[in-house]
This record gives structure tokens, C-alpha cells and sequence, in this order.
């Protein structure tokens, strides 16, 4: 806990409408994670002891997903909408007792990190706002400034030449005293245009009274905000670029990182290789020295030291492969785990069940895991050998060192050492194929009469 | 049909020899779609009620082409190859008695919309040319104005440096009175370096005899030329980005949009999401709220709402999902209606055929459509649940709520509600497997001998 | 040979650390092929005719590495590493008595092509250098000039200003009469911050003797020097520009060539079309007119004149595509070769064997080719059918014009034109699907209680 004791009201309630979406705004994700989460992850890692979630009454899948997260207790609800002043105030009543510094932050600026406003927290006795340098600073408030004190916000439509001419602007991220936040907030009007209550008022109010107003900077990019569609995938591509970097420094050789798609949560080692073209879904971890080739898409999956999969591997969420493990092209693996050096290299799919200590699963195997209604297990044990083109009528076990001859059904328990055939026996029909093939012919030149 | 006739010249009879191409120049595509069939979708859309297209003797490939979409009637030929004043004279016998206004397009221009060009065919008594602001002008040739008036255009080789500093260039489209454009070519010599007559010489017989010249301004990109792989590379890149603008407008989401490319004729419902690395042939259509995985390839199918594909699904055309439908990695589906809820997750072919409400195909299966010679189909009924890694040899019928046992080839129809078994028994023979491993083992051994 | 003997020394002896890979650095591969291999290859396009790596004591991976390729004769060690100087005075005792001059390069700046420095053995009786015109000079070295002749080698944190706004810069590579240039690093002092032997004081050293010294310049493309993975993969990125413009301006179409990813030894026919999202590892050939669609991954294939390949196709080393062969979505081919017009088009696996004129492989076919052991090949022979889902089970001879039925296990050599059939015979159990389904059904409800 913080000196200081620190709070979060995260403003969630706008309705998102340019975004022509049936999904919430807020709920869309950036690195697979949800807008909304990476504003409450940046203020749980601030330190932050209570979240505030301001949410919209048009918006149950919001509210479900941050009562889900953070319980009942951290929902504000605004009811109507109006206006950004209004919405922190909502948040009034849920902080109750609250006593320390509150920080308000926006569900749709998704590369908000907490290093980036941990300066927000460094003054006790005033109101500071976010500022960043725009590149077309365009419709956005500017920040007045003198010095280190905030003299004024002001619109772009109300803004002299001069004032126009700064590229310090607001970003809408600002904090206060909670005790003073809300009594400037009670004395905000709506007395404009829109007749909104406006969150930026509070900082001339603030210099009215004679209380400190600051500034701050972030990046341009850390506070940006998502309205549409092209702006989610600004920021996506955003967020990407830094995942890149990262990785690239951390040792993780990838000769086009550009095609490389990674989750907020993607973990990867040292000397790891990436080919061109690899999505991970959330939840994966690659260690060290593993080698992931192109067109691989690999979600909730862990992957050890030494391990190769791809080109064209599917790894799904509980695909845990051991050390030196293959997985090759075209197989998709779920819910199974392979033990070290084990080997499926072709045309499969891998689904609930394990792989032993170097069995080798051949070409077009498939683990029959459903029926219709329920899901059930296939076991290799260590060392199998199962022929190309089976099939694993699970629940079934394959015993160690046994092996299965190419295109079996395998509905039984194999044990040991044993070898288990599940196939028609082969008949030739001497120029029954020639036949056949006339026979073929001629129904196709019936059919072009 | 517009009160002022319209018809229009394009103009495809160059060989294209910078392409190093066997395949002529104009019938390249972009987005899918040949270069000549976007300029002559333009001029259909301008509502030019002639079209006229000038071919080389050296193409048949073009003229076939320009015959199939619009008849013989629309086809000029320019032989031998004498510049481009030379070729709109080809097409003036064609249009024999037209009386209006005609424009003179392209077909290696292959983003030229009718928007862009619909202003030349606002004014009736003069000569309209197509000008752009040119980011390098380069060797273009340059527009002269008075006001609004051309006073000449001016090859960049021949301009004083004066004339060289402006940026407004020449694209090559030029509209005119039908009757003054055909007088003013008939005026046109090739007394210059190249012995080639130049339509861009109008222009200053137009001034000589004192009718109206104007320029019209469109974009560069619109009216850029392409005559080498590069520059059809670019043109494409900059299709592509007006399309995912668009569809990133419309409400789709794309959290990578730079790797999503579609057809021309490709349309996406809001509310859909495509994943990154999604390609798209000619002819599809995705409703709302859809999901296209990463790695999907899809052309010539029908995608209904709540459907999701990939990664790595493979829809082509005749490929027709109903709602909720999931058709899953390394599947393929081709000529199949899959009706609402049916699902195909896995390693499958499905070719030819129909899937009830509901059916369930495993992993591995084949819909088996082809004889060599024929191609038959195969009706999996609603409610059935076909086992993993199953051949159906078609022509073949699995009856409503059927479940077919995994591994099994199927043959002949099954009924209704009844189970099919077409697979040999399994036979485990204890210790062969380790004997089969101790025999592969020597072969090895005495092969590395 | 050249007039003026030739020779190389490489600079390959620096540990790379920040990396921060297993792999020692030179060894990292741009366009496939380790840096180190890149600059031998500049020096023996160079036609050098005596090639020196300097490697450190601490890789043995690089000195097997360089052994392999160029034998003993060529290893220098630098033990321990004293700076530049001294890596290049380990190469004196292994030039021996050769006599010409000498270029120094380095392993880990992979994009210098032998046209980049040939300028360097232009004069044989000085020290010439190669600068390049740095976008951002920062803290390279600035190359000091008067007219042709370099007075100095500045660092940049000994610079004035006046030296700093230089933007020519010195690139390493460095070439000098082989007996000059060691008597000059003799001369060459560690007395500096570092107390390691610059090269670069060669310059110097020379102008006092009264030696000639000049610069001649390359771009600095082809200079840049790779220390971490972010660099790597813009080297990478710099190297598969110049391939997609290369092969765009040899007449292969490509309309997406930002994703198209080429290895160093790719070769691809005029007329050839690649759709986006192809990857060609080392050892591809395609020839003209082919077509490869999108998401295919290429490497040690050969395909010819009109063959299709893709989209999803895998070709492994020893794939051999014979003309107007078709390999479709989901096969993977390795060490078959394939006739003229033989096809694959789904959901295969074609491993070690062939397939001959026409013949058909169906969707789902495997070679079994592998007994855990040992690899065994399948020979198809001409015009036979492989019905779909089979398993071929090597080694196995498919006769000319035999068909196989679909899921058939082939054991057996089958005659040509004959028919093999090798699966079980189907039963249907009238009212067993319904049954089937009920106790599915009840498995789950008795789970989830």
C-alpha cells in the first residue's frame, strides 16, 4: 500500500456508437484484452485500492464484466449521460469513505500504462492533469501553461491564434484530492452548448479558489483514444510495435517482427526463433530456445525449451508440449499434454488426452475425443508408434512401446508392446480399375450429351 | 440515362512489354478484378451509354475479353501502334452516329472511379482534360492555366523551368464533344521525335479555333498508370486501403487491417470480425456479426450471420454457411450449403454436397466426390454426427440424426436414426509391437553398414 | 583471377552479447543464410583469392562454421579480443606469403555485395576506406576529406562541431597492399580509453608515412552493421526489399511483395504470380509462369512451367513439381517427385516416392513412409487414382492406371490397371444412431450433476 492512499474512477459509459459495433465499446479488445481491463490494470498496478467503474444503464455486458472482474462494489452507474463531469460524480457515492489522491482514467484508452501517470500522484494538495505534445494538436483542449502551473484548458473552438498555436494538450487524465475532486465537481455547471458537465472545468474552479493546478506529460500514443474502428486498429498496431520491441530485446529472434502478432500476455525466452506470420491467441508461453515457424497460431498453449512446431501448427488452450517436442504442419493440438521429444508431424488433430516420452504420432491421426455430447481421453504412453491414418476411438489407451498399423480404428486398450491392427484386409481385382475408370469415362460423356 | 449522351474511349492496345508478362497488361488484376474491367465499370457507371475499347492486333486475349463482357459492337482496333491520338481515331468509326460527350479513360488505370471523372461532362463545348497535383512531377506533362482556362500542356522535356516548378500534371483523360474531339484529331500530325500522333495535341488546336479548355483536378492516386510489376503492386497496396477504410467505417472489426486483403466485389456485414492474415478471392459475402479467423482463405462463399471460420478454413465458391455454422482449421469446404449450427472443425474435405441443421462432420473426414472423371455429391442429413477420420463416397445420403462410427468408409445410403460401421475389427497381438521395433531397428542397422 | 591478387580478411571473432542469443552471432541468418556466409560470398564474388575468417576462442560453432565451408586454412583466432587491430594482425601469420591486396570486411554486416567495395582494389598503393553518407551520423566515426584524399578518421566523441556536421562516416571496411597494412597495425598503439588496437589509426599512421589514403563511398544500406535482434530483422527487412524488387522487375507478379518472404537462393521464373503470404525457404526454384497461392512455405522444391501450388501448400526439400502438377490446400510434399500433370489438391501427405503422369492422389492420402526407424517410399505410377482417405504403406508400387478405393489401407504392390480395395465392409444398424445418442446424452446429464 502507498503512502498516500491512491483510488481509480475508470470512465466506461460511453455508448461507442462510431464504432458501428454490436460489442461494447470498452469490451473490444487490444492484444486480445479488453479496452476496459488494461485501464483497470493500469490502476491496480498503481497501487490503487479502490477502482471505480462508471458505467452506462445501456450497457449490461460492461457492467456483467467488471462485476465479474472487480465484484458489485466497484460499479458507478450514469444515467443518464451527461457529460464527463457527471460521470465522475456518479462515482462519488461508491467511494464513500475514500480519503487520498483519485485519478481518473477512460475505459477506451487502452496503452494507458501505470509509469505512464504514476506522476499524477506526486503532488497531494491540487488538481494535475495529463498533458502530451500532439502532432496535429487539431480539436484537442490546450494546455496553458506558466511555468509548471496549469493556467487554463481550453477548447479549440474558444482558442485565440496564439493559444491554437500550442501542442501541449489535455488528455482527459487527471487527479485530485478525492475530498476536493468532488466539491470543485459540485460546483461545475452546464452552461455551455451541449449542456454537459465538464470534468475539465474543475481546474478553473480549482485556480478560483486558489488550489494548485499542474501539468504532466505523457506520449502521445500512451493517451490516445479509440472512437472507431480505425483508431481501435491504431491501437493495436501501437500496442504491437512496443510487443515487438520488447521481444526483440529480450533476446527473441524474428526476421519480420512486422508479421508477428502477439497477446497482452505472451510470454517467450531468450533464443527463441519466430518466423513470419505467427498469431498467439492469450495465454501463451514460449521458453527458451524454442523454435516457432510460419502460419503457427497458438493460443493458451506452453511450449518448453527446444521445442518445434509449425509451419502450420494449431496449438489450442491446454496444448502443453515438453522439451524437444515436434508438432509440424497442419496438426492442431488441445488439451494434451507431450512429454519430451514426442512427434506428430502431419495432418492431425491432438485433442484431450497425453503423448508419452517420445511416441511418435503418424500422419492424419486423430484422437475421436466427442460424441456427439461429451469429451473423452486418448492416452499414448511412452515411446507408441501409431501408424499413419488412425484413428483413436477414445477413451482409449495406447500402451508404451506399442504400436498401431497405418489406418486402424483403435476403439480398445492396446497394451504394451503390442501391436494392433484395425483395418480391412487388402484385395486386388485384376483390371477391375480399368473398368472402372471406362465405366467413369462413360457416365461423364453420357452426362456432357 | 443522362440528358447530355456520354460514351466513352478507352484505350488498351498497349503491349504492356515493361510487365515481362505473358499475360496482357489491361488484364491484370487489381483487387481481383482485371485493370480494363475497373475502367470500364467506371465508365458504366458514368452511364456511358456507348464504350468503346481500343485492343492491339497483338492481343487476342484482350479482345476475347472485351467481347465476352461487351460484345463485339464495343471493340476498335488500332494497328499498327501510332500514340495515343492515333488509337482514339480507331474508335471513330464505332461509334458512328453517337452524338454527345466522350471521355477518353484507360485501361491501365485501374483506380479511376466514375466520381473522379464525372466533372469533364459538365461542360459541352470544349475540351476537358484530367489534371492532378502531382507529389513528383517528375517527367509528367505539365497543365498551364489561366484561371480556370488550359492554356497548353507541356511535355516536361521541352518546359522552361518555370513551367517545370508546377506541380499540376496531365493524367491522359480528356473529354470532348464527340464531333470537335474527331475534328481535332483529324488535325493532329506526328511531326515529332517519336513520329507518333499525340491526343494531348488537341489541346492546343482546340485554342487555335478558339473552344473552351479546361482542366478538372482528381487525385494522383486515382489516375494512376501501370506499366510495370512494381506499379501494379502499388496500385493494388493502394486499393487495398481504400477498402479496409471502408469496411473499418462500416463497423468491421479488423485488429490488423494491413493484412487483410480483399476482392473488389467482397462485402462484410458490421459487427464482423477478421482476424489478421485473411485473404479474400473474388465473390464473397460475410453477414453481420460474423468471425473469419486468422489464416482463412475465401472466395466465391456465403458466410450468414454468427458464422465462424478458421483459422485456417478454406471456403470456395459454392462454400454457403448458414447462422452459427463453424467451419474450423484445414478444413475445406466447396459447393456445400452447411445449414444453421452445423459444424466441420477439423482436417476435413467437404466437396459437393449438403450439411443439415445441426450435423456434426469429425475430424478427417472426406466427402469422397470425385471419380476421376465425375464429380457426385454427398447429402449429410440434419441432426447426423458423422465419426472423425470417415470417408463418404459419393454419391451417398447420411439420413437425419445417423451416426456414422470414426474410421469408417461409407458406401451406400444410411437411414435415418441407424448407426454405420465400415471398418475392419481391431486385433491386438501381444509383443509384436516390441518385435516390430526390433526388426526396423536392424533394417536400420544394417543399412547404415 | 585478377591482374592484382586478391584476398580477404573477415572479422567474425565478437561474442555478439547483445543478441542475447545462443546462437553466436554471425551465425544468424538474413535471407536464410548466416551473415558470415554473406560476406564469404561478397569476398569470393570479389574473387579473392585467399579468404581469412578471424573467429574468437569463445565459439566453436563459428569455427566449424568456417572450416566446413573454406577448411582449416582460413581460420584465424583472436584470443583474447584487443580491439579491430589486433583481429586483423591474427590474419598475417595465415595470409603467409601472399602478396596483393587485401579488403577487410566483417561477418556481421550482411548486405555488402562485392559491386558495394569493388572500388576498394581500384589503387593498389594505399589505404582506401569505404565511407557512407549517414542519415543520422551519431556516434559513427566521420570520414575527414580534402577532394579525393582522407585526412583523418575522427571518432564523434573527439569530434569538433565542424567534424560532427559531417555526415560521411566510416563503414570498417578498410583495403591496403597486405604488406602496408601490417606494417602499419605493427605501428598501431592500444594507447587509448579502451586499451584496445583500432584499425582505423591505420589511416593515420599511413598519412604520416606519406601513404595515399582515400575513401570511396557505398550506400549505407550496405554498410550497416547487425549488434542486436532489432537490427537483424531490419537488415532482414533491407534484404527482402531488394529481392521484391528484383523479382517484380524480372516480371513476376506479386500483389501484396511486402509478403512474400524470399530466402537468398530463391529463383522464380518471368510470369510467375505469388499472392500474398508466401514463404520460400532456402533451395526453392520456380519456374515461369506458375502460380503460388497464398499461404504456401517453400524450400528445397522445384516446380516447373505452369504448376500450381496452394494456397496452404508445403513443399519440403526434394518436392520436384513437374509441369502443370497441382499440389492443393493442406498437402504436404517432401522428396517425391511428381509428374507432369499429377495432382494432390487436399489434405495430404506425399512423403519420399512419386507420382507419376496424371495420376490422381485423393484428399486424405498418406504415404506411410516411416516405421519409426527408417523411411521407405511410395512410387504411384502413371494415370492411377488413389481414391481419397487411403494409406499407402511403404515401401508399395501403384501400378499404371490402377485405382485405389477410398479409405483403402495398401499394403501391398498393386498391379496396374487393377482395383484395390483394403477396408472394412459397411453394416448399418437400423435405430443404433437414435440409441447412440441417448446414451451420449445421458453420459453428460449423469457428469453434470
Amino acid at each position: 500500500m502507498t503512502s498516500h492512499p491512491r483510488a481509480a474512477i475508470i470512465l466506461a459509459a460511453g455508448q461507442g456508437t462510431r464504432m458501428k459495433s454490436p460489442v461494447p465499446k470498452v469490451l473490444h479488445p487490444v492484444g486480445h484484452r479488453a479496452m476496459l481491463d488494461h485501464a483497470i490494470d493500469a490502476a491496480e498496478a498503481l497501487g490503487c485500492e479502490r477502482i471505480v467503474v462508471v458505467v452506462g444503464a445501456h450497457s449490461p455486458e460492461v457492467r456483467a464484466h467488471v462485476v465479474d472482474r472487480l465484484g458489485e462494489e466497484s460499479i458507478a452507474v450514469q444515467d443518464p449521460p451527461l457529460g464527463t463531469g457527471h460521470a465522475v460524480r456518479a462515482a462519488e457515492a461508491v467511494l464513500g469513505d475514500f480519503v487520498g489522491q483519485v485519478v481518473v482514467t477512460y475505459g477506451d484508452v487502452p496503452l494507458l500504462r501505470a509509469a505512464d501517470i504514476e506522476a499524477v500522484f506526486e503532488a497531494h494538495d491540487g488538481v494535475t492533469v495529463i498533458g502530451f505534445e500532439a502532432a496535429d494538436p487539431g480539436a484537442y483542449g490546450r494546455l496553458v501553461m506558466e511555468g509548471d502551473t496549469l493556467t487554463a484548458i481550453t477548447e479549440a473552438k474558444e482558442a485565440s491564434a496564439e493559444v491554437l498555436a500550442l501542442k501541449t494538450c489535455n488528455s482527459g487524465v487527471m487527479a485530485a484530492p478525492v475530498g476536493l475532486l468532488f466539491e470543485l465537481l459540485a460546483e461545475v455547471t452546464n452552461e455551455n452548448a451541449k449542456g454537459e458537465f465538464y470534468l475539465t472545468d474543475v481546474v478553473e474552479l480549482a485556480r478560483k479558489r486558489g488550489a494548485p493546478t499542474r501539468a504532466v506529460m505523457a506520449s502521445e500514443d500512451s493517451v490516445m483514444g479509440v472512437n472507431a474502428q480505425a483508431e481501435l486498429a491504431t491501437a493495436e498496431a501501437l500496442f504491437q510495435k512496443v510487443q515487438r520491441e520488447t521481444f526483440l530485446a529480450a533476446g527473441v529472434t524474428m526476421s519480420a517482427p512486422e508479421t508477428v502478432h502477439f497477446a497482452w500476455d505472451t510470454r517467450v525466452g531468450a533464443g527463441t526463433v519466430i518466423e513470419p506470420f505467427v498469431v498467439f491467441g492469450p495465454g501463451a508461453t514460449v521458453a527458451e530456445r524454442a523454435r516457432i515457424r510460419s502460419f503457427s497460431h497458438i493460443e493458451g498453449a506452453t511450449i518448453a525449451t527446444g521445442a518445434e512446431v509449425g509451419p502450420y501448427a494449431r496449438l489450442r488452450p491446454g496444448a502443453d508440449l515438453g522439451e524437444g517436442v515436434r508438432v509440424g504442419n497442419f496438426v492442431e493440438v488441445k488439451n494434451v499434454r507431450m512429454e519430451t521429444g514426442a512427434k506428430a508431424n502431419h495432418l492431425s488433430y491432438l485433442g484431450d488426452g497425453s503423448v508419452g516420452v517420445g511416441a511418435n504420432i503418424g500422419a492424419g491421426t486423430i484422437f475421436c475425443n466427442y460424441d456427439g455430447f461429451n469429451k473423452v481421453r486418448t492416452e499414448v504412453e511412452a515411446g507408441a508408434f501409431v501408424g499413419s491414418n488412425s484413428a483413436l476411438v477414445a477413451p482409449v489407451t495406447i500402451g508404451a512401446g506399442a504400436v498401431i498399423g497405418s489406418g486402424s480404428v483403435i476403439t480398445e486398450d492396446v497394451p504394451a508392446d503390442a501391436m494392433a491392427l484395425g483395418r480391412g484386409r487388402q484385395v486386388n481385382m485384376p483390371g477391375a480399375g480399368a473398368a472402372f475408370r471406362e465405366r467413369a469415362k462413360a457416365i461423364k460423356a453420357a452426362k456432357s450429351k
